[in-house]
């Protein structure tokens, strides 16, 4: 007899290894010390407040006072004051009525698009959208049709057209690749004129368009009915975990349906905190979020100028073209050398299969951070 | 000409909120505050270490250290020396060539279901898993069988009679409603029969089962090159996040290929230390875990000598029967309003539909407490 010890179960994962290594597409994880080494703009820091004293202060204090971890659901030992007063701080920031706090931004895009879609629902989405908006949309087995990159008319030709009595448009408020924007005002112009509600991703839009208020409150739809807004508390609110901004009664829903929500231990109180008392910075520096856009527009201006494919920033992140994954990789390898970090946004990461550099505009970068950044990206670039 | 204001869009909800209430299934949340003020025996925290001063102490200082988030996914900048050592020494632990940390538990069953399936494989999968394993299996777009609940030989059957070449049994450990464990040693013989792989959601079984390694070392299953152990990090660790132990092909494979990981924030550090201090601590008081399953046994037995409908644990949870969502909803009120918080489990937390009230056997539970919760228990059952 034979003894069957499995060890060729996953022999065909070799194989893909093989392809992604040929295609240039292999990753390889570099964890950082504690002590950043190189001037980093390749986070989502916008506001450079992860490492502000008030926020880890805030952080440190939650997990001595509240436990390291928050328990269980949410609907169970789960929710906490601290979750209670960030819902309703972050609610009133945004202008609308309720909040719901999860624990990531992913989890969020998933239950709220399952929750307010299902089999007689038909998605509209854009081509470009994150992927967790994408693996909501999978959950939700509504019919998806997806439309090229903020193109309004074809959003309103897929709404008029539809097959399903209810729709939903889904939506990035700032596509997190190039930074560009949704047209959010004419979307939601599209959605009444056809019945549909309006989901938009503003998980690179709060803390930094407007005066951190984010895409809806820029857009005038701030406390729309009609109008549901997710978010991440890890990029500009510098933490970990997501919330979903909306009317007490979608709010209510999420509580009672959103599988994401009911079936995941809730956020840790560390993390509530620290997200809490960003949006107190935020609230307390209205020009804050102006700062970091300001220096994303430095940043594409300096290196178009220095010929360079950049992209035109309206929030706070800026990308540069760069022809093959490996060429992307190797630059940016080259960047880190010379002690600048970047993004390198390669396939699966880049919705058109174009790889590139990606810039995070910081609030926090000086004039000389800036300069250094330019000047080391420029001098690596590919001939 | 109308001004349209969408107000009517999600009036839908309504009737669905009119019709939950009517089945009693309507959720409030409770917020707690930051002293506990009643018995907790409602959450995830097996061992008592969320507050412990070792756990908090270390997620504290990682905060104040490392920032209060990652700032970005862990193939950018979210992967930091603190991530690298919770998984060199989860793996160690649990007997694994490597482990890789995710945001959250549930972000972890997502994307190695997905990753490791597809339209060519067949899940075959436990009516009774958990909802992230549910959901990770509808991603993937793979095929998918559901068995009977524990049931070796209708598992044996959908293997031998599938379709596709590729096929992967999907499980709970422990499940987590009524605390039973999965015939594992029996399912990882009936893939290797067939070739199959077998991915265990190990959430309710780390730090509970054996000397704490769970179920997959229990099962002598540790190290198996065909099988994929996933955890969370916020029920026996005390903290929050997720994690995969596997051979480092697959690791490799989820690096470059899951989406749960890839287009997520990674998880932040005050959290991945928090998790590998109550680790620690594990490591170092191997008799802990067994103190857990004691406790559920005593609790389980003096509940059924009172009359009650309570679960035989061979893990760390108890559950108690109960006719009705609405009775369930009252017993849990009542027994809180006497200083004792229970789970109250209703559909569609509960894959039979039968309600529960849901206990946790902390380690710490002193000889008092339980005579505390026995006697709350049982007072307040309904007649
Ligand atoms: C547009 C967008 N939506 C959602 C998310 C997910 O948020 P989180 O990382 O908090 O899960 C991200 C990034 O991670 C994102 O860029
Ligand atoms: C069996 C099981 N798997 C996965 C999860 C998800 O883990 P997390 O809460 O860390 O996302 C849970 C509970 O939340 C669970 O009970």
């Amino acid at each position: 007899m034979t003894l069957r010890t499995g060890s060729e179960v996953f022999d065909w994962l070799d194989t893909r290894a093989a392809a992604r290594a040929k295609a240039g597409l292999t990753r390889t994880l570099r964890p950082r010390p504690e002590t950043a080494t190189v001037l980093d703009l390749a986070g989502n820091d916008y506001l450079g407040l992860t490492r502000d004293p008030r926020v880890t202060t805030a952080a440190a204090e939650a997990a001595l006072a509240w436990g390291a971890g928050s328990t269980g659901s949410r609907l169970v030992t789960g929710t906490t004051d601290l979750h209670a007063e960030l819902e309703s701080e972050l609610a009133e920031f945004c202008g609308f009525p309720s909040a719901l706090v999860f624990a990531t931004g992913y989890a969020a895009n998933l239950g709220v698009i399952a929750a307010l879609s299902g089999p007689g629902t038909v998605l509209v989405t854009d081509e470009y959208n994150h992927a967790s908006l994408i693996d909501g949309g999978r959950l939700s087995r509504a019919e998806t049709v997806v439309v090229p990159h903020r193109d309004v008319e074809a959003f309103r030709a897929a709404l008029a057209g539809r097959t399903r009595k209810r729709a939903l448009v889904v939506t990035d408020s700032v596509f997190s690749v190039d930074g560009d924007l949704a047209p959010l005002a004419e979307l939601a112009s599209a959605c009444r004129d056809h019945g549909a509600g309006l989901v938009v991703d503003d998980a690179h839009g709060l803390g930094v368009l407007g005066a951190g208020e984010g895409a809806a409150a820029a857009a005038g739809l701030a406390g729309a009915p009609d109008v549901v807004v997710t978010t991440t508390l890890s990029k500009s609110l510098g933490a970990q975990g997501g919330a979903v901004m909306a009317s007490e009664r979608v709010i209510a829903h999420l509580v009672d349906t959103a599988r994401s929500f009911i079936f995941d231990t809730g956020l840790a109180p560390s993390a509530v905190a620290g997200a809490l008392a960003a949006l107190r910075v935020v609230r307390a520096d209205p020009l804050l979020p102006g700062r970091a856009r300001a220096v994303a527009r430095e940043l594409a201006q300096r290196l178009s100028a220095a010929g360079l494919q950049a992209s035109s920033p309206e929030a706070a992140v800026v990308s540069v073209r760069v022809p093959s994954p490996a060429q992307a990789l190797e630059w940016s390898q080259r960047c880190r050398a010379e002690g600048v970090a970047v993004g390198c946004f390669r396939p699966p990461s880049v919705p058109d299969r174009v790889s590139r550099l990606r810039l995070t505009a910081r609030a926090d970068l000086t004039p000389d951070d800036i300069t250094t950044a330019i000047d080391v990206i420029t001098r690596t670039a590919p001939a």
